[in-house]
């Protein structure tokens, strides 16, 4: 650990010039989804080449269809080393309604908040801007006290996260065999709390449908024909209802197929982490939890699959009054999903068991709106173990392991297109008003971020 | 009857001029809706007063806000004669879309089918000149023939029944002891088929609700929350699926206070009557009987209630998915009433069944969307036997009574209103194309429709 113990001082000692290349950063306008910010996007990109080019990467732009990517690698300290692939995106969120920042977006500043803490302002200081220099900075430590990296380093930074990552699988697939790695390190993802860093160990999985019913090949007049003819709103309720039982169990054929239960130990740690207390559904207004009973809020919303209606329409939904019966009925489910669940599996029995609620004279379509299985990094497996200790080692109060209720798309198409597990790390606060104005990162996110990544690494390379 | 006798030979000799007039009156372009039509609408109202002040009545013109009303009184034989009011509508519907008509629609004509039928095209030829016109026709036969009408006489003719009726209830109102008879006579419905009369004896009346159903303050993303957060949507399709038993019957208590099983001998009939197919619902691609289970197509449709959902809507229903929890919900319900149902406590009994089914942390709103109780004409009144009579000697097969499973607003007022029972009888046929291109009146529905009032009106005077 003295190897380590000379690479967190000199992150100490760098702190200032670190904050410097933070601001410098920060002050390009790398807006994705606005084409009059390309020529920003593209300045974001070269000014991380350069920044890895000085710490020993061979890094370059790499032209996509849309913003470019930054690719760099670096050898690390011997061929049979460790090697990780770490990702970060670049682009920034728009920064309307400007007029509700208080700082400049743009010009970025340690701001000292009076009561200990201090943070950078700025727009893409939290998201990704200031994450992804956590480990661009951890990596030049280590390079200024040895010379090299404890491991083999493939970075890979997006410029088109916050507009939807339209060039990404391509690049990926174009690209598989050079990014491929033996895992991933992804730096978008927050702390428990300020003292308390975390890992997520699990993503849940997702899988879209729109059920359409027709009953009459005309909307009626509810007068007319009301009591004798199907109503497809009826049977559409009748549908949805069923999807629950009275526990608030899924009652789909097959449907808890690949759930397993949370091991004993990281329930008691979720319910530990929140008190009891259900904060979560408080500040949108609710307090009582819905779904499975007899389960806590975080396993539900991390460990447990779901069947939430999305959406529904049907017959006349406007101002005042309409006497009819629809011709046709709609709603949008979807399926969290989680463990070994086959997302496929899953629309099959939802629709099996639409079908057999629909009336021999009426029909049922189907829209297919995507499908991804959820990931799940074993609780026990070694790359949670050893990232667990150097950030327990690093934070005032030991890391947890937790777990993300929806999808984090890049670490699914790490998992299939490149066949890589990812590492889920970050140092983001709930309240760093990431996509608002105002957006900030703190110091101590940065700081111990920073030395965050050196533990990793060095864990790593063991 | 050698006194109906000759009046029914008179109507059978003035039969070309009973046409020519209905000709005149379907020659003036009384769309009541369009406001360019106005001056035809008040000439149509003129030349009625007109043709009542040849016949004997005391006739006027008498404006409203809207287009005119025309009232007429006849005081019949004597003063303490039976004393009906009869009404009819004068306006008609647009024409649009005019290029599918393939006669002029204000230039009517007697048009000869081929297989035995003739008819009157023309707009409004059966809705409802026509058939307004079979009543004053009989009333002219009466005259020409004995001097004076059978019974006493008061007519109400309307011209704003297409688009609305606004000044109907104030015009009602107003004129309470002037058109109050000893019940009303409305010639806007249908027969059974060509060869068979119908009394429409059972309107059902209607109660409409609002469900506007809250859960979280804000919409949530299915990622982050669901699972542990209440889903509106799934709140009420529970809520909408519970409003009906395995049966089809209606859960809400006391729904079915008021309800009456209707005499079996009128339910044989109806089972007569369709021969036990359901046509209707096939016309519309429908072949099995919703609703309530036991029961035929016309007793589901005339003679029970009903509770619907007219529209539903809640979360993202446009092209495509979004993963979202909606904060809100809403249902448009509605309720078809029979018998003494009250609509004030069905809709008491759906709020509390609703709020009863609101989790404690979720909130329920609703809107009120109109009450209307049932109308029912004894099946064993007088008034109705006589009018049967009277009918099944005209027509080749004996009146049928049917019922209409929605509202006719004007039977309602007469009876809130006025304190007036309604006696329901017209000779449309299911292929007049109301309210559509190419409208039209058989001839025989004129015709016999004068004969049949001529009888009826010779019947009430006993």
């Amino acid at each position: 650990m003295t190897e380590l113990s000379a690479v967190l001082d000199r992150i100490d000692q760098d702190l200032p010039q670190s904050l410097e290349r933070l601001f410098g950063l920060v002050r390009i306008k790398s807006i994705s989804t606005d084409p009059a910010f390309g020529a920003e996007c593209r300045k974001a990109a070269e000014w991380l080449v350069a920044e890895l080019d000085n710490l020993g990467f061979d890094a370059s732009v790499r032209d996509t269809a849309g913003h470019p990517m930054v690719v760099g690698h670096h050898a690390g300290p011997a061929e049979d080393a460790p090697h990780v692939l770490f990702y970060g995106h670049y682009d920034v969120q728009p920064i309307d309604p400007i007029e509700l920042w208080e700082d400049d977006p743009f010009d970025p500043k340690l701001k000292d908040l009076g009561n200990g803490r201090k943070v950078v302002t700025g727009r893409g200081t939290a998201d990704d801007k200031g994450q992804l220099l956590t480990f661009v900075e951890a990596c030049r430590a280590y390079k200024a006290v040895h010379g090299t990296l404890p491991v083999r380093v493939t970075v890979l930074f997006e410029g088109e996260e916050e507009s939807g990552s339209p060039s990404l699988k391509p690049f990926l697939d174009a690209n598989a065999a050079e990014l491929k790695a033996d895992y991933a390190l992804v730096c978008d993802t927050g702390m428990w709390d300020g003292e308390t860093p975390a890992i997520t160990a699990s993503l849940r999985g997702l899988v879209g449908e729109e059920i359409i019913v027709t009953a009459a090949n005309r909307d009626l007049h509810s007068g007319m024909y009301g009591g004798a003819a199907a109503n497809p709103i009826q049977i559409l309720s009748k549908i949805l209802a069923g999807l629950h039982d009275e526990n608030g169990r899924v009652t789909l054929e097959g449907f808890y197929d690949g759930v397993e239960e949370t091991p004993s130990n990281i329930k008691a740690a979720w319910e530990t982490m929140t008190g009891g207390r259900n904060d979560m559904l408080e500040e949108v207004g609710l307090s009582e939890l819905a779904g499975e009973k007899g389960r806590s809020m975080l396993e539900l919303l991390w460990a447990r699959p779901t069947c939430e209606i999305n959406g529904i329409s049907g017959g006349y939904a406007g101002q005042g009054f309409k006497t009819v019966i629809a011709s046709k009925a709609s709603a949008k489910v979807s399926c969290r999903l989680v463990g070994d669940q086959d997302p496929e599996k899953i629309r099959a029995s939802l629709r099996a068991y639409v079908q057999s609620k629909i009336p021999a004279d009426c029909s049922v379509e189907f829209l297919e709106h995507g499908a991804s299985p959820a990931i799940q990094l074993a609780y026990d497996s070694p790359l949670l173990t050893k990232a667990k200790t150097a950030l327990s080692d690093e934070w005032p109060k030991p890391a947890l392991v937790v777990g993300v209720g929806g999808s984090i798309p890049i670490v699914g198409d790490f998992q299939k297109l490149l066949g890589m597990e990812s590492l889920l790390v970050g140092f983001g606060l709930n309240d760093d008003r990431v996509h608002s104005p105002n957006e900030k990162y703190d110091l101590t996110s940065y700081h111990k971020g920073i030395r965050s990544w050196a533990r990793i690494m060095a864990s790593l390379a063991d």
